[in-house]
């Protein structure tokens, strides 16, 4: 596309800032809950293999307010950079990073791909051996130590493989997307991590066949990208599922056909499901809640014989799945997904064009916008449940 | 193959049979755990899409074992005339039976295929609406009652759309599977259950592909067919894990290449399978066992990212699975299995030439051969594990 390309005139001159510490802004977390604080910090030059990004614009999910309520215990590292929806701009990159060069369109990612181990070689999975998703990792695999300090030099920890509250940030190279400089970053934020989950759940998990029903239990960013690449494929019925009825007007958009809340039902959901499809329940249902119960809803939502459940949410309960083995014999299946079964840096750069084209709609997805200095004000559109994803403007 | 054929030349003249009520002996099971008593008994002539059939081999699996000990109380229907594993000859068949006729060397198959409904025209299920295994159904479908009585009328009930402890038998067609007549009967009768559900849980439940590494939990005769499925499709590695030694042999020859007794190991045993693979785990890992303990070790046994667990054995405990969902993430699946998910009336009768041409080989799973009347102590054999399976003659 040579001549097409939009390069991004903003980065300084490489004088400036290659191989130098950088000194720029982040919102740091320093203990879980209390709200985050812009100051400056200090990113160091990237090491072998790794990249240094300017971001332009991130966004704040699910697994950075749990982080940062510090949910679970033995995951807390503070002062930390949270964040993993981002989309930028390479500023260096370290030695020996050859698909990847400065000015590149990129997205991070929190589960990589090196491209090289038994996994990424693998076609049937998407969790590679050194760089997948580790919200317990805190520091950078090089040399254990971290890329962000303070002022006065005391170490600030990265979160999942990203950390994208940060005018710079440092990753790996295999958690670096890049992607088409014509592809207009600010959506391409959604790709790190909600839509793209929510999307290939359906492509590649449940590899969706046109004229199929589904079922999506929680229609936050994720079960509404779920939505979208249900319509993407051709499916026949889309019945949304939450208790917030606001969500009903917005999935119209996204392709969901049919809603249920069931504080308005007087049976239970996976019954009222089965009624809808002519009493033998959805060929695929997809469980975006994050809640055991409705997991079972799920799960009990599905046709016997061939119907398949997959579990994007995420359970932080110590119960077990409240499933019993035999239920297995009737033909129900239930499966987990992480990032949407995509291998990033292999197939994202294609899902990009697969929403820059139309296939996919990323436009309903963006409901706020807000200066990255807002950030507490972002994070609590998304606990009142009133945005998908606040796009932060750095 | 016309002149080839081996017509079986033992069946009474039609004359004195076709459409008349037989009386037979037949081993009738009065009570729950009661021995059973070979006993004279009547058998109606079949309905329409029903087919009756003179059995000549009946063997005895862990289904019929505990549904004889009553373990199910809801399933509790006596008297009754078990018996699901067998081999035999058409007598005469009902109005309507348009696939089967007099002579046909045939096997039962409890779950069967009408090949109309909705699951049996899906690629994805074995599953048939209508004649589905179903352990609670002890009449037929056609008028809800027996095709069995006792010399005083008196009704004898069915039991896994099969009965086969008898001379004489009724079946739905759709639980009718018709063989090469070139097929050996003895051995064809291990295809009505235990060998077809081991196999095909390697081949059609798993998909196993050749180089892959396997794990069998328990080592009764479906156990070994797993192994002798795995063998066929060219698993580079299949390990055996019993706490009988004595299976150890059996295993070899059908096989099992490496051998783990959970009784001589200081480790839990998920472990020692994935120091016997790398560190990994297998790809594939079969639970034979019936144990939700053995479920988790199996489980935990699997390579994450693609490692794929099938349930075959019957989980009669209230437990649920003991998994946790985050587990699912790791790219660990589970699923169940019924009847290998072999479609039994379209794909047995491949699988039946599969094994005449050595693909598969039966030659080890019959350990023991007695005289019909003597089924008592074949149940025996099989209590005390000294049986895979115990051919009885009638």
């Amino acid at each position: 596309m040579g001549s097409l390309q939009h390069k991004y005139e903003g980065l300084p001159s490489p004088s400036e800032t290659v191989g130098k510490v950088l000194t720029c802004k982040a919102a740091v977390a320093w203990s879980p809950g209390e709200p985050l604080t812009i100051e400056e910090i200090k990113v160091d030059p990237p090491q072998k293999m790794e990249v240094r990004i300017k971001i332009l614009y991130t966004s704040i999910c699910h697994t950075d307010l749990s982080a940062w309520q510090g949910e679970n215990e033995s995951q807390r590292a503070f002062p930390r950079i949270f964040g993993h929806e981002a989309s930028g701009v390479i500023e260096s990159v370290g030695e020996g990073v050859e698909d990847l060069k400065r000015g590149d369109h990129v997205v991070p990612i929190f589960t990589g791909e090196c491209g090289e181990c038994t996994y990424c070689k693998s076609d049937k999975t998407n969790l590679c051996e050194k760089f997948r998703v580790n919200p317990f990792k805190s520091v950078m695999v090089n040399d254990g130590k971290t890329r962000f300090s303070t002022k006065d030099e005391k170490p600030i920890f990265h979160f999942l493989n990203t950390s994208t509250f940060t005018e710079y940030t440092v990753l790996d190279s295999a958690c670096v997307v890049k992607i088409d400089s014509d592809a207009p970053l600010k959506k391409m934020t959604l790709l790190s991590c909600g839509v793209s989950t929510g999307v290939g759940a359906v492509w590649n998990t449940a590899n969706l066949q046109t004229g199929s029903t589904v079922a999506i239990f929680g229609l936050g960013a994720v079960g509404l990208a779920v939505a979208e690449g249900a319509r993407a494929r051709g499916a026949s019925k889309v019945i949304g599922v939450d208790i917030n009825p606001d969500k009903f007007i917005k999935g119209k958009a996204m392709g969901i056909t049919d809603f249920i809340n069931p504080k308005e039902v007087d049976v239970p959901v996976h019954q009222k499901v089965r009624e809808m499809t002519g009493g033998g329940g959805v060929d695929y249902s997809f469980e975006c809640a994050g809640n055991l119960d409705v997991l079972r809803e799920a799960f009990s939502s599905t046709h016997d014989g061939w119907g398949l459940t997959v579990i994007l949410g995420i359970h932080a309960t110590p119960r077990l799945l409240p499933l019993h083995p035999m239920e297995l014999f009737d033909g129900r299946r239930i499966v987990g997904t992480v990032f949407g079964d995509f291998k990033g840096k292999s197939q994202l750069p294609h899902f990009a064009n697969d929403c820059m084209c139309g296939k996919v709609n990323l436009d309903e997805f963006i409901t706020h916008e807000l200066p990255f200095e807002k950030i507490n004000d972002a994070f609590q559109l998304l606990i009142d449940g009133k945005s998908l994803r606040c796009l932060l403007h750095l």
